[in-house]
């Protein structure tokens, strides 16, 4: 067993999970008073940042560690936990991107961010250019449809 | 505190940390035996996979809390921990990308992780287009310089 200690906490934002619409949130991600400042020094000449967080909400009964519908839509295909991106998966960890507003003493100052009110973050990593796929990403159609309002809610 | 445990381990590619020139490595990201190959089902339906793992050959002594020069250049700013992408982090997670080659009962053959022989692996994800970075990617000289030649050595 691997034991982490959060570095940061989700402030703000929704305080229920909900699918879709996340771009218009606007949420602060407060590293813990264990750090100082400095941790954070450089972080806003970076446009968005990569957070890692714990779904602490998922209860062990909701893990799946098979295969499932993604959203439970039978009209998707089965597929395996570790080929889709939901948060009832194994160790319950969510990677995200979102945008940078403001970096303010121990504060960022987030816009996009799919984490609610209270989720602890593992780690904050800055979003390079060069950690971005390298080649072409391909995708099944089921991912794109599934993607479609996502971030956005179409009017 | 957290606790997780590894789903995977990483199996071939360097056997030691060494910066630059990634993408030559092939590894193979095995699920542990306690999943079945269900759990990685449609994951071949997609090019790239980010890999969640832990930088277990850190140790405790060498994590950096606050700020440091990037590789220790003292021509680069000093810049905190989490404005950089650097193994000696708290919760030594690494999140990167690589390219799923194949992938065979249990195993993913994969290119481009920058993860060693032996490395304990927290999650895979499927890498949708969608989650990439929305709207423009900024960030400061640095990182180019940094990341120059992380994926492929100049000749």
């Amino acid at each position: 067993m691997i034991e982490l200690e959060p570095v940061a906490t989700v402030r703000g934002g929704r305080s229920e999970a909900m699918d879709d619409d996340w771009d218009r949130e606007m949420a602060v991600v407060e590293l813990d008073s264990r750090f100082d400042s400095d941790a954070l020094s450089g972080l806003a000449d970076f446009s968005h940042a990569e957070i890692i967080f714990h779904f602490d909400r998922v209860t062990d009964d909701r893990v799946e560690t098979s295969a499932r519908h993604p959203r439970g839509r039978a009209d998707w295909p089965l597929v395996g936990i570790f080929a889709q991106r939901g948060k009832n998966r194994p160790n319950r960890l969510g990677v995200s991107v979102c945008a940078i507003v403001a970096v303010e003493g121990r504060r960022i100052h987030v816009r996009g961010l799919d984490a609610i009110d209270g989720t602890p973050v593992l780690d904050i990593k800055p979003v390079l250019r060069e950690f971005l796929p390298r080649g072409e990403v391909r995708q099944p159609d089921w991912a794109g449809e599934l993607m479609a309002e996502y971030w956005t809610r179409r009017a």
